[in-house]
């Protein structure tokens, strides 16, 4: 019988074009994920996810579901997952869900965390999940400046496609700038985001903790609507998607 | 005039066949630092190193020194070697030292810890870092067998160069073995270690551990001096060189 599982996976980003498939290349994760259903189920599983990261963001929580029957339980389903996918991705839990439940249509809120390293020397041994600032910037101005990007807006200005034709306005409930010894990190929580929202926020903030913006021109820049008026796209290497809400 | 600079670095070992020199490649983390500096001062520089790590083995605190002819300060030789060093290599000070100083020759104590993963699932963000035991090992009988390893003592047993024609006694003060969340730290601390005891010795505490050996057993197999009545020699890529007593 047909039953719907939930997962809950991670995965390192670095070697992949993202979580959807692309032309001419298994490297992606949905790719992989659907490889080792399809193997393990004998059948073609198609595997949807809560959201499509972009080539090179990595996961602590990502949400993904597939309609499958099998005869595996859910531990065995997860055993087998981890054993057969690469050890850069790895199935976190695995349940049985509602038949209905879509994980990106039922998503509610994600949380996205960017890392930015700010200590001497080079973040060596996580040099792969973090970004590396010019400078140090200035984290005071740049909470200022996030304050005025939270609330309901229309973020065309930070939207990445120029060619998308849908809706861009999104609620950002919260966006918290933490610094840890060597390491800020920029967490975004919001009903959902658009292509390369978070980069661009991201480089956004750093501009105005560069100097080069000021907070109060978060406003002007919501306004404007145009991506061109935007800061630039922060690598996705600092970018990992942390928590879908449902 | 020819000074004697002491560096302070640390590396990924994952690419790398180690610290020392290997005929027909230059992956290793001397020929990296020597090709470097070479290039600073445009003459050849030896570079030496406290310890030479076997390839795949990580440095969070190695001391290399070399004696070089330059005009430039120890912060611009700092911002010179980790510009040009690939980015699993970091240098994170370089200093003056007394034109006698020896990397090696001076070391009266070093610091290795070896990692191991015992959580649910996949290290993901730290797999190259860790080692993943079979099964949970029982910490309290490791803790037990190295007290036994600790002292002053004979380690042929743990000696994984059959050839090795020097004294095999070392004095290995400390070994702590203690978790953290889902990982287990074991740090030894010691005079010095012969090639591949620290990852013998490993091995050796994890077969205690699974219940293969007893703690009491460790006196037989250091008055053995056999390496083949040793454990298993544990994968590099869970070891990291912590520090360098001078």
């Amino acid at each position: 019988m047909t039953e719907n599982y939930k997962m809950l996976l991670a995965y390192d980003g670095t070697r992949y074009y993202g979580w959807e498939h692309q032309p001419n290349t298994d490297m992606t994760i949905q790719g992989k994920l659907e490889a080792v259903l399809t193997k393990m189920t004998g059948m073609p599983v198609e595997v949807i996810g809560a959201g499509r990261t972009d080539a090179g963001v990595h996961a602590k929580g990502m949400v993904a579901n597939a309609h499958m029957d099998t005869q595996l339980s859910e531990q065995e389903i997860y055993e087998y997952m981890n054993h057969y996918l690469p050890d850069d991705i790895a199935i976190l839990e695995v349940h049985k869900a509602a038949d209905r439940f879509h994980s990106r249509y039922n998503a509610v809120g994600k949380t996205y965390c960017y890392t930015l390293y700010v200590g001497n020397g080079k973040p060596l041994f996580n040099r792969k999940y973090v970004y590396v600032p010019d400078r140090l910037p200035d984290l005071e101005q740049m909470k200022k400046a996030a304050e005025y990007l939270t609330g309901e807006h229309d973020y065309a200005s930070f939207c990445g496609n120029p060619k998308m034709k849908k809706s861009t306005v999104r609620i950002v409930d919260e966006i918290t700038i933490k610094q840890t010894g060597s390491y800020v990190n920029i967490t975004y929580h919001g009903s959902g985001f658009l292509q390369y929202m978070v980069r661009i926020m991201t480089g956004t903030l750093l501009e105005v903790g560069y100097g080069k913006r000021t907070p109060e021109s978060m406003v002007d820049l919501l306004e404007a609507k145009d991506r061109s008026q935007a800061g630039f796209t922060v690598p996705a290497q600092g970018l990992c998607m942390m928590k879908v809400d449902y």
